[in-house]
This record gives C-alpha cells, sequence and structure tokens, in this order.
C-alpha cells in the first residue's frame, strides 16, 4: 500500500519523523586522526596529569618544616645535598636539614615537601641559605592535579577539537572511538540540467545543487556520494535511489519535488517496497516542496530544484539528520548563529516559517541583519547571504529594530 | 649584531611587526576541491545566469499585449502553436494571437514576452482559453536576472563556502586561484619530554603541544610540519630551526622561551645570521614568555611551554599571522566570538592583557561566561573552556554582569 499526499508539515514535526532513525556505527581511530569528528565514547582518564609532583620554579627542593622561621636577616642553612635533572627520575631520598638543586618542572624528590625559588637562596659551596620561609607543597604541581585517574575527559558525541587532542594524549590516550560518518547519496534530477564542468546549450542550465550538497554534507560531518544527474524519467531516478541506498545512509533527491507535470521524485520514491511517504511539504519558505520519506528505513530526501530552497532545506533538515546520526551534542562554542537587529521591516505570512537570507553589518555598536534580495532561485543570493533570520510560524513578519537569531550560512 | 633583549611588547605591537612578511604565492585549483581555501583573485562573472529567459511557472507562453482584458468570464483565445520541450532549445518564434506549451524551467520562444499559468487557461484540441491577462515579463526570469555578466562574484582575500561553489559552477568556473597555505614547521623543545606516544618514565611527560599546534593549524588554513622533540641543546634546536627555514613560512618553537637556566630557544634564534629578534614577552597573560623573531625574514616564534598559554598565543599571534600571509578578509559570517555576560568578577592586573578561559552557558535568556579554573599548566581546563575573554590592558578587571566578547576556541 503506497501512500500518495500532499500534506504539509511543520520542521519541528519533520524532525520528529526521523527518530526512529538508527545511530551509525562507531569505528576506532588515530587520536591525532579525530579532530572534528565525533567522539563515540565517554572518555575517563586512565592515569593521573602529572604522573609525579613537579616543581613549578627553578631553586631548591626542602622541608618545608626546616624553613620555618627563615628571613632575609636570618637565613636558614641547609646541605646541598644532590641535582634532580630534568626528565628523569629523583632517585635521592631528602633528609632534615638537607635540600636538592631542582629545575623548573624537575620532579620532587621523595621526601621534599616544597620548592624554595632561587632568588631566595644564596648558594655557598655545599651549603645553602634559605632566606624565605616556604609553606608545604609551595611552588609544587602535585600528581594528579591536573588530571585525576579516573576523571571525566569528555563526552560522547562531542565534536574533538585541538585542545581535545591534547587533553587525550597527555593521558597517553592513542586511539579513540568516534561515530562512522553518515554517507550521504546526493542525486540531482531534471532533462534541463548538464553537469557544471559541461558548456549548457540554449535551454539547458548547469546543475549545481550537487556541488553545494556534495560540500555541506562533507562540512557538516558526512561523507558525499555524488551519484550525478538523472533526467526526468522513472526508470533512471529509480535506478540511482537504488544505488544510494546500496552505498549510503541517507539518499538526497535534489529537483522534482514540487507538484507540476514532470515531478516524478514522489512517484518513484512509492514505487519502492518498503517506502513510506512520512512528508510531501514543508510549513515554511523557501522549501516547501520538500519530500520525506524512507525506504527500507533509510530517509530519502526530495528536496526543491531551486538553488536557494535546496541550500535551506539541507540546514534545516540533513544537518540536523547528519548530526543526529552520530548522538552529537552541540556544545556551546559549536554555535553557529548570532543576535542581530532587524535593519527594516520584513512581512511573513502565518501559518508557515520564513527564512529570510540576510547580510550582516556592525554600525554603531550594534549587529544589524539586512535582507538580501532575490528569490529562491536566484544562486547569487547565497554568496551575498552571511546567515538565515527565522521567521515564526505564528508570525506576521519582524519589524525593524527586532532583535533575532542569525543561523550562519 | 644580535640584539638580546627582554622588552615586553603589547599585543597589537606584536601583529604589527609582522606587516613586513610577504602573501603566499598563489596556486590554481579545481574549483570543486576549493571548500574552505582563500580566494587568491577577485572573481567576476564570465557570463550571464540563467543565459536565456526562463518561465516559472507550467503553462503558456504568449505576447502579454495579446491577453489584455481577458478574464474569467471573457476569455481571450489563442492558437497552441507547438510546445517548448524542457532542456532544449525553443526553436520557435510566436507570432500575435499564438501561445506555447512551456514548463517551468523552459527556455521562452522568440516574440512572447510572458508565460499564463496553467491553471488560469483552458484547453480545447489546438485552442487555448486565457482566463486571466498577464503583464510583459509575468511569469518570466530573465536573461542575467540573477548574475550578470561582468557582476562582481567573489573578493579576493575570501573563504570559500558552499554557496560560494554554485555561484562559481553556475557561471562555469571550474578552476580558481588560492593563496598557498603558510607552511608552519613545529618544534617542541624539552629534556623532559617524550612524544605523547610513549610511556613516559618518571620525570618524563608528554609533549602535547606538537599535536594541539599541529591541529590548529590546520583548522585555520596552515600547512603544519611536525620537526619532532629537540632535547634542551643548542645543537639540536638549532639544527630544527635550520630545517624549518628551509621547509616553511613560519617556524614555532614549544617550550624554552620563559628565562631560566634551560631556556635556550633565544640563543638558538640569536645564532642564525639574518636573525632579528623582534620581542621577548609579550604583555599578556597567559603567554608572557613568547619570543617574536624573524630568520631570512621568516617568523619564528618562541612560544611558551604550558599548553594553555602555547594555545592562547596560537589564537593571538599565529593564527592571524597566518590568515595574514593569505591575505584573508574576514566576513561577518567568519566570526568567532559571542556576546556573553561574565558570571562573577574576574579581578586583572593594569599594564598587561588577559585571557581568561571561560565556559559557556545560557540561562533566562542570557549567555554567561563562567570562568574555568586552573592555571596555564592545567591541560585539562582546555577541554573544559568553550572560550577565552580578554581584559584590556588598562583595564583592572570586569565585574559580574559586565558584557564581554568571548573568542571561541
Amino acid at each position: 500500500m503506497k501512500k500518495k499526499f500532499f500534506k504539509v508539515i511543520t520542521r519541528a514535526k519533520a524532525l520528529s519523523l526521523f527518530d526512529t532513525i538508527s545511530l551509525k556505527d562507531k569505528e576506532r581511530i588515530i587520536t591525532k586522526e579525530s579532530l572534528g569528528r565525533i567522539l563515540g565514547s565517554t572518555i575517563t582518564a586512565p592515569c593521573n596529569v602529572p604522573n609525579f609532583d613537579r616543581s613549578t620554579m627553578d631553586g631548591y627542593a626542602v622541608i618545608a618544616d626546616d624553613t620555618y622561621g627563615s628571613s632575609e636577616s636570618s637565613p636558614v642553612t641547609l646541605i646541598v645535598k644532590d641535582e634532580v635533572v630534568m626528565g628523569r627520575k629523583a632517585d635521592m631520598r631528602i633528609q632534615k636539614g638537607e635540600g636538592v638543586v631542582i629545575p623548573t618542572g624537575g620532579m620532587i624528590p621523595q621526601g621534599a615537601d616544597a620548592v624554595v625559588m632561587i632568588e631566595n637562596t644564596k648558594r655557598k659551596g655545599e651549603l645553602i641559605a634559605i632566606k624565605k620561609a616556604v609553606a608545604p607543597l609551595e611552588n609544587i604541581v602535585e600528581k594528579g592535579s591536573d588530571i585525576k585517574k579516573g576523571d571525566l575527559l569528555l563526552e560522547e558525541g562531542r565534536i574533538i577539537r585541538a585542545q581535545d587532542l591534547g587533553v587525550l594524549y597527555s593521558c597517553g590516550i592513542e586511539e579513540i572511538d568516534v561515530f562512522k560518518k553518515p554517507r550521504v547519496s546526493i542525486i540531482s534530477t531534471g532533462d534541463e540540467l548538464v553537469s557544471p564542468e559541461m558548456k549548457p546549450k540554449p535551454g539547458e542550465i548547469r546543475g549545481i545543487n550537487t556541488y553545494t550538497l556534495y560540500a555541506l554534507t562533507e562540512r557538516y560531518g558526512g561523507e558525499p556520494v555524488d551519484l550525478g544527474i538523472a533526467k526526468d524519467s522513472m526508470n533512471e531516478i529509480k535506478e540511482l535511489i537504488e544505488i544510494g541506498i546500496s552505498k549510503s545512509d541517507i539518499i538526497v533527491i535534489s529537483g522534482g519535488s514540487s507538484v507540476g507535470t514532470k515531478d516524478i521524485t514522489l512517484d518513484c520514491i512509492t514505487a519502492f517496497n518498503g517506502s513510506d511517504v512520512l512528508a510531501n511539504g514543508l510549513a515554511l519558505k523557501p522549501g516547501k516542496p520538500t519530500i520525506l520519506a524512507k525506504i527500507d528505513n533509510k530517509p530519502v530526501i526530495g528536496l526543491p530544484g531551486h538553488p536557494v530552497s535546496c541550500m535551506v532545506i539541507f540546514y534545516l533538515i540533513l544537518k540536523p539528520l547528519i548530526l543526529k546520526m552520530m548522538s552529537y551534542k552541540e556544545r556551546f562554542g559549536d554555535k553557529t548563529s548570532i543576535r542581530a537587529m532587524v535593519s527594516q521591516n520584513i512581512p511573513s505570512v502565518s501559518g508557515r516559517e520564513e527564512y529570510i537570507r540576510v547580510r550582516l553589518k556592525e554600525e554603531n555598536g550594534a549587529v544589524w541583519a539586512e535582507p538580501v534580495p532575490g528569490g529562491s532561485g536566484v544562486i547569487s543570493s547565497l554568496s551575498r547571504a552571511d546567515g538565515l533570520v527565522r521567521i515564526d510560524l505564528e508570525s506576521e513578519g519582524v519589524e525593524k529594530g527586532e532583535m533575532v537569531d542569525v543561523l550562519f550560512m
């Protein structure tokens, strides 16, 4: 039984329809190569950092109690016993009345519990005058004070940043689990389309959506697979969908999803056994003619052919879907939006979300969002825009001076 | 003549010292592979987009004048002459009183100047009743209306985004000039350091700065070269600096730049003919013990060994330097900072800039920046932090509730 319907749903509803799509498997990779990947398991520290007590100063490791009462005018004298060598084990054991030469970062010898800065000492042969008392642990970084064995280091679902590599290697974690990248097959359809590398003849245009979707998929953590351009033929499109299903986790078909004479994407999807059309149309603009379906429980998304609509739907539907399959949890620092003031009234129609392309500029200490002219067919507006302003489903627009969130694009 | 001095300079001054460093060369690459690269020349459109007049509707291409006065009750009747096929040249020429079937996206035939939507027509054999008048250019996208031949498309120095690829390919631009990536050689120094892949013996620690610097360099558009770890030996360090100079555009030496017994980076730099020490110390915290120098007019930067200071200086000095060598011009959408409210008083010392690691959280509709505890030796603080708050050179701190810029890290 195939459903064929034209029910328009909201973006929020659309995203919830894919809640049952399962997480990607994990793979084990070298930590060094994990920048930007999404962590597949929560990691706790397998050891202490540092894993020995270290000096934070050049000076003398001592027993703090020995320095009690010492001052510039009445220094305490200790015997210099030995020297800690940087990067080597401090083998000696300090006794009462003794001091050991130690460099910054050197290992504190057994028995010592403080370091006197070299500036507060005066050396005479084997004797050292301590001109300032130190408290226990003064000028020492204790074992485990940075990271304690068992500490939570990084949580599953986090994007791995440069500093996270440092933290992982400081504990000697050389391999980690990350979520595999969802593979996204990209199909463009349309009799009028030619590959962007070809010179179009009159009546033909270059099909650029494949390249845009390819780049966006890579940028947001997926692995794009370019399946090329299909003519508006059921057989050609079905064949590519079939390849997509066998090769990837998500299938994207750009073009052919509006209700018109040649709009056969929906027919192609419903022709598959195990297909399930979840929605045909979204209550938003641009991007209304979007199809959401599943074949063999894999998301199949029919995107509008207009480049602007196509890109907006990528940001609103595909990006969250790709990230969700990797169990991604947003950190604040990953935020890709900014608050700005609208530079002019923007009317909208209640009952659908609207996304306005805007250019951002700073003036008089405020950030302004200025609408970029052009309909959803205007490709060049995408390069002129810095981001998207959302106008709520129930809103009839925003007024000049109103504060809005701008999603970077 | 070697200068050896301990003059502390401000960050602004430090950045200006590299003003004479020359731009990187350009290279020509396939447009598809240019995502995230920096454009090496300003690009204007070599053609019109679209390059023919197109219909935005399924319907009939007509002469607008013919439909004048037509309405539901008194339709005008035209003769259906021919059909425009999608993706093909519209070879026919329309005459007064004629209409041509046209699909959305189809090429407007010669002589026609408007399209009547199919919904506003009624077909009877070779005749078509027009039930609504159209104005000239109605339902037509004119040749060049998206992009006009000669229009400015993208400016030199811009980061290339996904949509920019689309815009470039829409004009058939398959190759572009981008700035070559500055090569950054990374040297770590310290007798106590072992490679992060090795298990440190007592007294040794893992040298993680190389990996962090490597990842950061890649992320901000440079090409990192890992030259490994040198012991605190003039010969070893000088040898690696020499390799760095022969192989790369910037040389970074982590560790060994504070004033101490084993701090020999400065001596190694001044040992080179053609070396010029620009600064020894920056008026900021963390990161004061930073050396800025040039050898053969290539920047040589001595970074503090403490992981936090090392990373902060990367963001403040190295990132701008790498981007400057590619003539990078920031777009607003590239902005990597956010306004936030400070969650507690943060005291500071006037006379140096201070950078505070903070965690960001959203509460009661406001974004709060909460200081992360830990000195510049605390590696784990880097993973806990979302960004850096700057406290001005002349400021004695910020107060709870004050608004600040947080630079993402």
